[in-house]
């Protein structure tokens, strides 16, 4: 593929990117109570004023990480939403917000910040971690950092020594699992917590960090033909739905996280599993032959899995999947990998993207039809799409600087 | 239309009863540890031995339903299935198979009944009483009889007094609201408790009966122009997505329970009510006029709803339409009712019925394609189909024996 290819999609990329930035500035910003909506319909419009806190923290961190790693985006008002994004996390989703364990978080919350509900799970704690570390990035504020760190440490003692304080009962039939999305959320905030800061958090972090990497490859099963989203805890295959469930968005993400980590340590056996098993595989298993697009959910066995939604074509798991591919190619140079990241790329930006009222539509039919019109839900936020979009950019900078590998 | 018609809708009826009672007594039995598969696929195949709580007890409460009014279905076999489902029932998904509070039921059980999951909502006890009742109608277990009206009596005080031992968190943002689907239940269980045991049941369960009706009127919204599946607990319109969010197929639901509710009172304008407006409205406002079927979910303001299958065409709502329009058809004559029930029979039959393996499928994309193939899921057992069937078949046996209203 050409340069100027190359060159064609870096400038249809930041124009989405501008696009993106600029929907959710006009229209997301709680200036009475600082935070996010995030239930936004297609023209902008919020249609629910519920406050979901994944969604709060991701775009505090994103609004950061534009802020600090894009010149473009220096600008005061994302620095000034990011902020009071802060406090208002801070104040009400984070640590005591929920009333229970002072470290849990709510999922959900009111306009003015009471909790609604609170997910037994540590999803709202990572993203809480993300948004922290990210902005005292960007401030400089010593303390905020402080507790990113700490939140970290509570979210280790959950999963590696007692999950009690999320909340779960122990119920006889309910042997212990692994779920991928543990490790690669946990290896995510072990990257950001990391990033530059040398020798001294490699010491605080690395073994957290090889012991995630070490249970995303247990989801690697069937000799290697296969990548599941649910082991148990000793990393065999489950028996039933779940044991066969397979989420191919979710291992082309968990592709571009292990493809990052080999390449800062030089890693040429995991950078090929990352390629080969969580990239290559998925694509192959996952893409949808007849109408395009990847499958949110399918059985290893064939069987029709049981969510509904199985068959849409969700927009997330193609910004995975262009993520991963052309970070793929940019280690690799190898052309089919451009080649996949173009095919992705043609889908994605004829499917998803609104070319009326800007932002990209979340939920699609199979057949490729927009099912579900909101910009923003309670899944849907300033995340994947503006950092697929953040990512790329930045990877096709440095291809057409030509950087070596 | 002529009797002809109505002869010929009896006959496909029951005709297809048939078929679908062979299927799950051909498919669904577990003779080893008692209780039935639910994960039943197209063919019949069982493809997760899980077993949802709530089926459970379904499948017990339908086989005796039919062996108790439906002479050709007084089969040994029936009988022996309902009372191993029953036996199953008790030793695990009922009182103390949690392992926690002595009344809180299972929502899931491994195929050996261990607990798996267990839901913070009193659905699984509630089929627990529906079947309990039941059995104990067939065998005469005094016991097992006592044992339902116990669990309602729980039931009850979860619903009305203290809601503390269903294990949810009460938090300072979650306000209590009404789900339509809880009186619905309970009202369903007081016409189970109440049926054929005269002025004695009627002292017992009256005023819980008629509290039930009058929660369920409290969802009638917008001077009477839309029916809400979530209303605050004073019976007033939440804001959001959860306020406005509609479920026909659950309207119309609830118009057979108040339709039968008022047939047994002689409440014409109850009668009235359960009509026009939790039959004809929600079939106005939830038939699709583009593809035919009723809409899963709607937002009454007419936004897209956050549920990724709100568009879905799923089996049950049909199966409630169909109860709804042939009764409502049989209480007033007005020919507009039985057109009502011809088209969306003409709907049902031709989109969900199986012809190659029997059955129904569940689960159909807007456009009426089938979106999940299996014949049995988690949320699918031997219930809606069936109920609904023996309950047309029934009614039309009525309407053609020229009985009076």
């Amino acid at each position: 593929m050409s340069v100027l290819k190359l060159e064609e999609y870096r400038q249809q990329i930041r124009t989405e990117l501008d696009r993106v930035v600029d929907f959710w500035l006009k229209h997301s910003h709680d200036t009475e109570y600082g935070g996010f909506f995030t239930c936004i319909g297609r023209d902008g419009k919020v249609y629910d004023e519920l406050k979901y806190v994944w969604l709060q923290g991701r775009q505090v961190w994103m609004y950061c990480r534009l802020y600090r790693t894009m010149e473009r985006f220096r600008r005061p008002e994302i620095l000034e939403a990011a902020k009071a994004g802060g406090a208002f996390l801070r104040n009400s989703g984070g640590s005591g917000g929920s009333g229970g364990d002072s470290w849990k978080c709510a999922f959900c919350l009111t306009r003015d910040g009471k909790a609604v509900k609170v997910q037994r799970t540590i999803f709202s704690e990572c993203f809480y971690v993300l948004a922290l570390d990210e902005l005292s990035r960007v401030t400089g504020d010593v303390d905020m950092q402080a507790e990113a760190e700490q939140m970290l440490q509570q979210l280790v003692h959950w999963v590696r020594v007692d999950p009690s304080g999320l909340g779960r009962l122990r119920l006889p039939g309910d042997v212990p699992t692994s779920s991928m999305a543990v490790p690669m959320m946990l290896l995510c905030l072990v990257q950001q917590l990391m990033e530059g800061r040398g020798q001294e958090a490699e010491q605080r972090h690395g073994e957290l960090g090889a012991w995630c990497v070490q249970q995303i490859l247990q989801h690697v099963q069937r000799g290697g033909k296969a990548v599941l989203e649910n082991v148990s805890a000793e990393g065999a295959e489950l028996p039933g739905c779940q044991g066969r469930l397979q989420n191919p968005g979710h291992a082309l993400e968990a592709g571009w996280f292990l493809l990052q980590y080999a390449a800062q340590r030089g890693d040429g056996e995991l950078q090929r599993t990352a390629v080969d098993t969580f990239m290559e595989l998925p694509y192959q298993q996952g893409w949808d032959q007849e109408h395009g697009g990847l499958f949110y959910f399918l059985d290893v066995d064939g069987h029709c899995p049981t969510q509904l939604e199985w068959s849409m074509k969700l927009w997330w798991p193609h910004c995975e999947a262009l993520i991963s591919f052309l970070m793929a190619y940019r280690r690799t140079g190898n052309p089919l990998l451009l080649h996949r990241f173009a095919q992705i790329f043609q889908y994605t930006f004829s499917h998803f993207s609104d070319a009326e009222h800007g932002e990209w539509f979340g939920y699609l039919t199979r057949e490729g039809k927009v099912a579900l019109d909101f910009k923003g839900g309670p899944f849907k936020g300033f995340f994947h799409v503006p950092r697929c979009l953040h990512m790329c950019e930045l990877i096709l900078d440095e291809l057409l600087a030509g950087e070596g590998r």
